[in-house]
């Protein structure tokens, strides 16, 4: 039996695709820092299982496509707190950000219809897009100039008349770059004089750094029409297992569509929204000493490589990830030798390999991604780790 | 902006567009009987809260993208009840029977690519397969004949190089049909002949009356390799809220590909996965009482059914449906009629309308679904109220 082309093309995970050498190499008794996926070990707020543990329907029952009444209400309530008014007709639950950006393409994207995403891009997104047969084009960035994407002329160049979207992951994973309200406003510019959507994946909305202000595209009234907001309560309180998501937009066609594609899945799970009711309702203060923590991460992390003699790399502004060029001419091949040939008394680190998070191909090949998703100490050492390993590496 | 032709040309939820009707009859202070959708009032079992509430990592992590290996042994488990032996590998958690098929249908169908559905059929259908630009290739049934499909020539007959798969829900939705093990042989020899994939769709598989034996097409094994079963705790443990559904298949290639878009979701919500554990943990005489209950549910239902003059239906053997075809020109009208003109001592009745669980333009339309998921006196009632309301109708 025949599978189909388009899921033959598809990718495994590039991030999980190194598991089998990091379980090989804890099999063996090292100690492995996963540096390579964001999930943090930030602890999930009690809120959220002490709302699931009060639920006592005696029969778990369908919730409403479009999400139960009381999380859209928490959410609605989370953004009036920034400024930004929504109505209940304009926010749709979802499982994820990924089923998020899944609706939003299939609703957008015809065959062959282009999507910018700046690179390099959350790998998943090749997924999302692929889903609709979309076609990503990337806009390439450079680690030396601190993977800065917000640049009128290239982003114009991309433009054709198959463009219907542009992905914008601000903060940005896997780069955790940040974009300025400039910039914004030159963005949407470009969306109303070129008629595209705005996809504004802001899951890491709160985590901007050196007291920089907290943004988003939904506080540009004139292109409410086009922008659509994805949202996930899973980095921003840590409950990556939640798979709570939503889609935000003024947009009441799109959201109407939108809501035929929910409508087919019938619902997000009960308990989960119930539960993140609790988190969305959270006194805005819980984000401070989060913050503070990733931001001590961030340092350390940044101070830590910047020993790594031939490593290119901007302190990022915002997120929890850092992308740098290292020393080597494969960053996937210096990986595997880091699982299966190198330790440093019995310990070794874990990275994702940038190559997959590139569209253009033989980009990205000598960069990383880490994520400070562990507390400061480990931070240090899994960065000290690759140090030790490169060192090591380019003497063999 | 332009949305995608694909998502302009899906259709709203047949089942839920008449939720205005009734939400508007309930503000007048009538009561609605609601045989229309799948939602049953069978208690969930205590097993599963009792296992979420128990929960308490300190941080809700993303689980495996196949799912978490405690519910995936769990379902293991279960099947080998019934002397069905699957590994590890064969076993993807997915959220709900629903992401279950659209990942199917993903998995093999490629633009213009064929299934065959009998119809009338579960009106999603529509949705999974379009999300693929895939093509639905009706088998059409007659109420005259009990909705009965399973008939060699007139599947040949749908046959074209095309034909990549075809669905069975059995027991079905809508129509409550079962099939008998001389006809999966048949179908089974066919997939084979043909060289098409079996997509069993068997969320309803302990709910077969009349001392019917329990059947799967997981028990061919000369098929293995091209069955696909769909499963999901939402029926058979009355937790169609946990949104936690399955694919089984023997098929690694497939299983291989599939896994390509659960890593694209990342992960299904790992508090559901613990309460399904508890409930594929079940003891198996869970069903006995579930499945008497419904059985004598179907059995009014059907007794009140014959009572209405000129309504043509067949006693169903399985899951919780009844279709019929109604003593009226549009069901849909009459719907609409019994939510915005009639009442019986203040209570009338909301049914399916069975036109949109047709791929055939202009069929179905004087047929109904109702699901038998209220308890036997309400059941009663409701049937009560359809008939009263077709005599008040036809006499206008």
């Amino acid at each position: 039996m025949k599978l189909s082309k388009r899921i033959q093309e598809m990718q495994h995970s590039p991030i999980r695709k190194f598991y089998v050498y990091s379980n090989e190499a804890k099999k063996q008794g090292k100690k492995v820092y996963q540096l390579n996926i964001g999930q943090p070990d930030i602890k999930t707020p009690k809120a959220f299982m002490e709302a699931v543990r009060a639920y006592d329907e005696k029969v778990l029952a369908y919730a409403p496509s479009e999400g139960i009444p009381e999380l859209i209400d928490a959410i609605r309530g989370y953004y009036a707190r920034y400024g930004m008014n929504y109505d209940r007709g304009n926010v749709l639950i979802t499982n994820g950000g990924s089923e998020a950006l899944t609706f939003i393409m299939t609703a957008i994207l015809d065959s062959g219809d282009e999507v910018i995403v700046p690179e390099p891009y959350y790998t998943n997104y090749t997924t999302f897009i692929g889903f609709s047969d979309g076609k990503v084009v990337p806009l390439t960035t450079k680690a030396e100039e601190g993977y800065h994407y917000a640049k009128k002329e290239a982003i114009e160049a991309l433009i054709t008349p198959r463009t219907r979207a542009m992905v914008f992951v601000n903060p940005g994973n896997p780069t955790g770059s940040v974009l300025t309200r400039d910039e914004m406003r030159m963005i949407c510019d470009l969306a109303k004089k070129h008629d595209f959507f705005i996809i504004a994946d802001e899951v890491y909305r709160e985590f901007i750094y050196d007291n920089g202000e907290m943004t988003s595209f939904g506080q540009y009234e004139d292109v409410a029409d086009r922008v659509i907001i994805v949202d996930s309560v899973s980095k921003r309180f840590s409950a990556c297992g939640a798979r709570i998501g939503s889609i935000v937009t003024k947009n009441e066609e799109l959201y109407s569509n939108l809501l035929k594609l929910a409508q087919g899945r019938l619902c997000c799970p009960t308990i989960d929204q119930v539960g993140s009711v609790a988190l969305y309702n959270l006194d805005p203060s819980y984000f401070n000493e989060i913050k503070a923590e990733y931001e001590r991460r961030r340092n350390v992390v940044y101070d830590e490589l910047c020993k790594i003699e031939g490593l290119v790399c901007e302190k990022p502004s915002g997120a929890f990830y850092i992308t740098a060029k290292l020393p080597v001419e494969n960053a996937e091949e210096f990986l595997i030798w880091m699982l299966t040939e190198f330790d440093d008394n019995g310990e070794t680190v874990m990275f994702a390999p940038a190559e997959g998070f590139y569209g253009t191909p033989g980009l990205g090949r000598s960069e990383m991604r880490i994520a400070y998703v562990l507390n400061e100490k480990d931070m240090v050492r899994g960065v000290e780790l690759i140090r030790l390993g490169l060192e090591a590496y380019n003497k063999r």
